[in-house]
């Protein structure tokens, strides 16, 4: 038995869920939280409350929205002939945040994984198909991460869209801009000594 | 502006306040809730509200729970004789976790800190003379952590209690169990060889 009441250990145990906490850092959250009573632990259980009812899967390219299709998917002055293929939301976040691509995404949930037994069937890939094959799109743009997984899964993708003619391109590999070589690993080094380019 | 929307933004940045949890993990944390609604966001949300509306501070040690007196202080089976006082909470868990302590506990709520500001009006010090004085207590227990500040308030405690005449201890400082020596501070160290005993 713990001597928190069973409120608190609940709490402790469906925080503790969340990644990058664990048991210690959930129960000092909580302590942090019943401190700020009125101020922060109310308004996150209503924001929590508010994401679960409001936030739907944009049933094109699986964005997260209060709307489906996304407000991404329905801006009419994004560029719709061009898709930019991502692992995950956060990803999709991270491309938008750099502001650098106008045009449309679409969110596979994850790679391919033999490890953890992701097929390809497990992934929102046949949505992909029947965009292309749908509507008037040029070019898709491979943003999986640089992992071994992403890599593959870049590979099973431009296999199963070879026979819609559409044109592929994946986001370059190199050296991060403020990078310093010195302190990049081989496997970059070596892909951007690759990649290099007329100057 | 981003590209999630204002729900999601709103729980992004009420969780980033949690100790231990930035921008970045909080939104780790976001997706991953979004993904088991169900499971674990809703879940979440309850017993948050549960918490916040069921948990009050109990009126005579400032422990948490459902009622006040707190479990602790009602238990006719713990020591009423002797208090052992500690920062947070989250030390009285921890003592409690540990099995070895069978009294009355008291909470402060921190420590002196000339640099934060925090001044013996702050802390749950009169709290702690008035039991002293309304009850017959034989032994007050120090138990603040090994820390400058802690200390600092375990010497204040221990000048305005010598007028009432109770016991004063301390929680020994010392080689923690399983600690070997080459990887402790100096600081441990010497106070392990001024507290020998004979064996």
């Amino acid at each position: 038995m713990t001597s928190h009441t069973f409120e608190i250990d609940r709490l402790i145990q469906v925080l503790s869920k969340l990644p990058g906490l664990g048991p210690r850092s959930a129960r000092r959250a909580v302590l942090a939280m019943i401190k700020k009573r009125e101020s922060l632990m109310v308004p996150m259980a209503k924001a929590l409350m508010d994401v679960a009812e409001k936030i739907h899967v944009c049933e094109i390219c699986a964005n997260l929205d209060t709307i489906s299709p996304c407000t991404i998917c329905r801006d009419e002055k994004r560029d719709k002939k061009t898709i930019c293929v991502v692992e995950e939301v956060s990803d999709l976040w991270a491309l938008d945040r750099a502001h650098g691509f106008e045009g449309l995404y679409h969110i596979l949930g994850g790679t391919l994984s033999a490890l953890d037994g992701i097929r390809p069937e497990d992934l929102n890939i046949d949505g992909l198909i029947s965009r292309i094959k749908n509507s008037d799109i040029q070019e898709i743009i491979l943003a999986t991460n640089a992992t071994v997984d992403g890599q593959t899964t870049a590979h099973y993708i431009t296999d199963r869209l070879k026979s819609t003619g559409v044109q592929i391109t994946a986001i370059a590999h190199g050296v991060p801009v403020g990078g310093e070589l010195d302190y990049l690993d081989d496997g970059t080094i070596n892909a951007a000594m690759r990649a290099r380019k007329p100057f």
